[in-house]
């Protein structure tokens, strides 16, 4: 330990940091327990590992290439996708998972809040945010967007989904005048996080029409829905689909996400990303997984077979579980608190997830895992129900 | 192709994209050759692979884990950075490479340029810059720090090093007037690039203790160096040490970088960076590697000894050589332009590096290659001696 004169005269850095950054409060993430033999239902990843192909892919890549820097724009990796979607190489651009790209979009699309010359905290000031410094979302959903905004020290407009976290009509929002149609950036999980629901694309067509600034539909389980948006990316010059490898294609460890949408918004974008934002063999990785879409489109029947039967059996035991299009249900259990069934069910092992927020504190937020861990999951809760 | 629509109403989309964002040029990467054959000598990579410990470790870990989410905060590396650093995992973050970390200390130490309430494009009004606003560097050095400033909209003050490219004094500092002691962040590359001078460690000691902002002594290449600046981020609690796993440890292709300071700075840093930004086979390939540092400390002998090999073959070819304290280095060549000289090696199959800049136009940099690929340099400059 070498830090001692270093602690002593710490008292110079908060001066050192700037006040907007000082404010933050560090995200929190889910559990990554270090216990072993837990059942794991709390992050959303796929239960299954990436096809054998893909594993092969990656190990064979392992070699005297790790010296050299990785293509910088993801290129084989843009055409791959390009193919897929029936666009262009130039309307996509490729993150370090699609975190980064949430992040790029709120620095690229949004003004900072900034007051008689001087940045200020958003949200603590007299006047009205302006349109050019607002993120616009719906609660509840992806808790990191207003996380990115306060990073950015940009302003908030949290609107309210429904009660049945179903999405307000533009009449609706129009008639609730919080919801701001001309605001730089507006986020929409879809599906829905944390609640499962899954929005029609009229409707989404019909939220992207009525906006005047970027849209960013968030499609991180889609592949786990009855339909998708992207062809909105594709129709409209404000309006971006963000995907993921991580979920659905079970890569979550090597960070590999998307956006398609207008060649002009994805160039803006790739003028302000790191030089190589997306490490080599992630790049191989989720290249491998498009040469096997087959192999995956397997694994989303089961885990969607999985998620019906784990809503009827829930159904069964009490607890009320909302449709889900996702790989996860949010459920409303019985007899006592979700908090308290949080608690209940890690001493049975499994692990799923609640969120502290009062429009979801009464649901538990449960990942599909296998067969066997949802029956897992099941046995715990009839064993809980016994006790108490 | 189903972008025509797209296309076609893409007038709406300049107002979409932030002021800022639209006059910024895109970084210019150095050339990743599709021509197989070249003798790749143009962006400071190590030769020689990854250990085969290295490659081992990782090819292990391609299995079902790659379906979860990495450590978070890549905390089994940092433990045993501290180790080897002989300081403790709060005083380290780990980055998506160590470029990704001097972006986020741009934004989290240095304000946007603003002024009268909107953010303005910097370095074109008016009033000076305040200390708070302003990014300094000195040049030549990498060329990735204006672009990190512009891109955050922070103020550049970017002051030439001697015409040798070395330091200049504190006292050489302050008379020049240019020079910003206030300056809210100041990035040092050190040994430098693309000189290749090395700094001694009193010499940035007096720097870094004349400055009230934040200080990156950016060590990129210091493991071909005589001496490095760790101690000093360990002594000051305004002073970073940035390092990585690119170039002396083979691993561009994972993306893995650290820098190590005062926990304050550090854990400031860590409120900023996206949730999950190191890869999880990069964090395995850099523990790894950490495991077997007796095999890269050979190399590093290796490639210095070709250093030094090919800068006397160089100088008995007439060529102005510099000395250099990095894995590359600096050469004025003889009888015809360096531009010119860059065409005739890229004929005869080597890629070198020139840069369009007024104080190193008239030079060549270098990548120290195998001891093979120097000889096949020299041989390369022999032949076009031979025919001009």
């Amino acid at each position: 330990m070498n830090t001692m004169s270093n602690s002593q005269s710490a008292i110079r850095n908060p001066q050192l940091i700037r006040p907007l950054v000082r404010e933050l409060h560090p995200y929190v993430y889910g559990e990554q327990p270090k216990v072993k033999g837990l059942i794991k239902l709390n992050t959303n990843e796929n239960p299954y590992p990436p096809s054998p192909k893909v594993l092969a892919a990656v190990r064979a890549a392992v070699d005297g290439r790790l010296r050299l820097y990785p293509n910088p724009t993801a290129q084989g990796l843009r055409e791959k996708l390009a193919k897929l979607h029936r666009c262009h190489a130039d309307d996509i651009i490729v993150g370090n998972g699609s975190d980064e790209l949430l992040a790029l979009a709120t620095r690229c699309f949004v003004e900072p809040v900034s007051e008689g010359g001087v940045p200020r905290r958003p949200n603590l000031g007299s006047r009205r945010a302006r349109p050019s410094e607002t993120v616009q979302y719906f609660t509840p959903s992806y808790s990191l967007y207003p996380v990115l905004a306060d990073i950015h020290g940009a302003a908030k407009n949290a609107v309210p989904l429904k009660s049945d976290f179903s999405l307000p009509s533009i009449a609706e929002l129009k008639c609730g005048r919080i919801w701001n149609f001309r605001a730089a950036l507006t986020f929409v999980t879809t599906p829905n996080a944390p609640s499962g629901r899954g929005y029609l694309t009229c409707a989404l067509d019909a939220l992207c029409k009525a906006q005047r600034g970027v849209v960013v539909l968030d499609e991180a389980y889609v592949d786990f829905a009855g339909e998708n948006a992207l062809k909105l990316a594709l129709k409209y010059p404000h309006v971006l689909v963000a995907r993921t490898f991580s979920k659905a294609y079970s890569l979550c460890f090597q960070r590999v996400g998307y956006f398609i949408g207008h060649r002009d918004l994805i160039a803006a974008l790739h003028k302000v990303r790191d030089s190589y934002n997306v490490n080599g063999l992630g790049q191989i990785a989720a290249e491998a997984t498009l040469d096997d879409l087959p192999h995956y489109r397997a694994k989303f029947k089961k885990i969607i077979a999985t998620r019906e039967w784990l809503s009827r059996e829930l159904t069964k035991l009490g607890f009320r579980v909302l449709p889900s299009r996702t790989n996860f249900i949010l459920a409303r259990p019985s007899r006592f608190s979700a908090q308290a069934w949080l608690q209940s069910l890690r001493v049975q092992k499994v692990l799923v997830r609640w969120f502290d927020r009062p429009e979801v504190k009464d649901y538990l937020r449960i990942t599909i895992g296998t067969a066997a861990e949802a029956e897992a999951l099941v046995n715990a809760i009839r064993k809980i129900m016994m006790w108490r």
